[in-house]
């Protein structure tokens, strides 16, 4: 537990209602010097209707900063699991900084970024992928990121980590059964056919976590389109009405669009990050060139391609890959017209249809440190799988087995976090979370 | 009471919390069909954790959508006066609008600005200036308005009011008395000199009141300060220095300074509302010459005039009225030079000490609805008094007494008022308050 109270402010300035949040063990003691009710005594989960004063100089309290409604909730059934109190104030930034200003002074001091969460995560309410969980969800804008977040801070991948863990034990301990056996009995390596099975499901398991990532990640940051075509095709015009603004510079000048410009829509759930592409031709033209270049870099990282051609002119000739879906467009023709928003809604609909879809039982990783520390784990199960193929003795083995089993425990920090990793999780964490 | 059930977020969009508000007779049904507890018979104040869900396709509920806080009230002890509830979120758009939109589905309608406080006004849990005062609270930037503000929801102004009616009642029924006795014993006019004392009194308090309302939007707005001198002396310089930024266009060229530019600083408690005048001089530029008429009228405005002049020139020449406050300053000195910052802190106490002083307890009058209200009743008031002087028969001046009384009504409402006034009047909160 720690010992030291701390205040934020948990919602966004402005707004009717400006909530401050406290936590620590003084709590309730530093809250009742400023409100008009001793809450100390209060029971759990209630709500207490009065006002928060400044202290008098004489006796009693001062003047009134604001009437106000105090939560109160009582370790360990609190977010963090300490003693904590929410403040509900008018919203008046004056009003929410003197609430602030006298919690301090009476012994309060201000929250670092997401340090209720690491409170929280530190008293052992949750791991700490859920705890970074917490910080995904506030800041999920769309329903598949909404989704994976909160699959997240529900312990799924929590308990899909739990699950390799556990058959990593049972690795292990088959490994010393052998290992007892191999001693006593000074006979060659046992049939190993069994542990390397259950090695390469856990490592089946792992590849297909960390393959879940650049999906995360799209899901995330936006579905990479690419719009490609032979100049003047009618791309920029076409990426305009998807936006729904002038975001690229349209006109009838071959080789107008230089720069790959980025903009997200959303369309139904998902959210796709377009990238238009300088009109694929050759040219002398340096500068242009270089945007040449920029867009076929641009296609290979898009999962979807729109191939964009019109009447007469051929569709371009570029490589895809299997696990990019194309879309085909002939643009100035009857079925579809850019400029005139014939085709559009067909188009969104094929969009759609060709996103990665997601259900709020699936795991699927986005963050960066998960994602790196299920390689690292990934690298040492195959250590340990190469070893078994290579009947290398199972000591030289657990070894690689400790680390990955220890690697794995690293996402949810059932290894004890170093405070610098500690710290960089959470400094990306708003204040008052 | 009111049969619909509203809800709206309370907290500005952003933040690690979102709050989002339930009011009306089937708060807690409607919440309860998309909550995994049943709140419909929880105790009143209290706290309960569970999840916000989406309806499932077959049974029981379907998607978490997120994981909550909800805070249960019930009438008459709630805001509103009616049965409420809070549900305190994960502060994202995705969540807060996915909760609302569930909220709709279920049978709630979105609040209109302000909607909650009228219900409190219209269920008798404060009158409507207190009503009025919770717009200011939320709106206050500074100690001198959210003291004003304070006050009045904590119905300082109501009370002063009722005492006035009180007053105008004893009116009334004295000049009931002198009718009775008027008309039984047929004789000349009764003495007014009581009823002419009590009138009198009101009068003078509803004149206070009423010139309070100057200050009062003088706290709210900024307290208007004019720079005036001749040309060059360094009045755009002191008005950047004071600001902090390049907010005017200085140069050395004289009549640089056209157009009256204005902008606040916040000084201790108090704010100002800086007058940044075209320097008064004779010239043949017309357009010039607009601007030497603005600085004039703006410092009739002014309640501080900071006179500036430099050696060897003599200070402007203007017209100032007994309830200005005049600072001069003679710029280019050993004591004070406006580009290098020298003697600014000792203009600004200054500044600070001329500022108009409240506490918590003052009433003052900020509310143009409310200044009006009081300026009808004086005039409503002054006929009383005339006629009292005139010897006017007492049922002629029981209308302009009746008058007094509901128009002074008005501004707590305690008279019916109109949709259409309190359409204004809400109209302008923000929505969630």
């Amino acid at each position: 537990m720690n010992s030291e109270t701390i205040c934020a402010l948990a919602t966004a300035p402005g707004g009717a209602i400006g909530i401050i949040r406290i936590s620590g063990p003084q709590s309730l003691e530093i809250l009742s010097r400023i409100f008009t009710k001793d809450v100390t005594t209060a029971q759990p989960n209630t709500i207490h209707y009065g006002h928060i004063q400044t202290p008098s100089p004489s006796e009693g309290l001062g003047e009134v900063v604001d009437e106000v409604l105090v939560s109160v909730f009582r370790a360990p059934h609190s977010y963090t699991g300490e003693d904590s109190a929410e403040i509900s104030c008018h919203g008046s930034r004056y009003i929410l900084n003197k609430v602030l200003e006298l919690l301090i002074q009476h012994g309060c001091r201000m929250a670092n970024p997401g340090e209720y969460t690491q409170r929280a995560f530190l008293n052992g309410k949750m791991d700490l992928s859920q705890a970074e969980a917490v910080a995904d969800l506030i800041a999920s804008t769309n329903k598949a990121t909404h989704q994976i977040a909160m699959s997240q801070l529900r312990g799924h991948f929590s308990s899909k980590l739990a699950q390799l863990r556990e058959q990593l034990l049972k690795l292990t301990s088959l490994l010393e059964l052998e290992l007892d056996f191999s001693d006593h009995e000074d006979l060659e390596f046992a049939d190993r056919t069994e542990l390397l099975e259950l090695a390469q499901r856990v490592e089946a398991h792992i590849t297909h976590l960390s393959q879940t990532f650049e999906t995360g990640n799209a899901l995330k940051n936006g579905i990479p389109v690419a719009i490609v075509g032979a100049p003047n095709v009618g791309k920029s015009t076409l990426l305009n009405a998807l936006l729904g603004e002038e975001r690229a510079i349209v006109s009838d000048i071959q080789g107008t669009t230089r720069d790959a410009i980025e903009d997200t829509i959303q369309l139904g759930d998902v959210t796709f990050r377009f990238i238009d592409t300088a009109g694929i031709r050759h040219t002398d033209d340096q500068i242009e060139n270089l945007g040449i270049e920029r867009s076929i870099a641009a296609t290979q990282r898009a999962r979807i391609i729109i191939m964009m051609t019109e009447p007469g002119v051929p569709y371009p000739d570029i490589a895809v890959r299997d696990d990019q879906t194309i879309i085909r467009i002939e643009n100035k023709t009857a079925t579809f017209q850019a400029k005139f928003g014939v085709g559009l809604d067909n188009l969104r609909q094929r969009l759609i249809d060709a996103a990665p879809k997601t259900s709020d039982s699936d795991v699927i990783v986005t963050n960066a440190r998960h994602y790196e520390a299920l390689n690292r784990a990934h690298g040492h199960l195959q250590r340990v799988i190469n070893g078994l193929h290579q009947q290398i003795s199972g000591d030289l083995l657990s070894e690689d087995l400790r680390q990955t089993l220890d690697t794995l425990a690293e996402i949810t920090g059932g290894q004890i976090t170093p405070n610098e990793v500690l710290g960089n999780i959470f400094k990306n964490f708003c204040v008052g979370k």
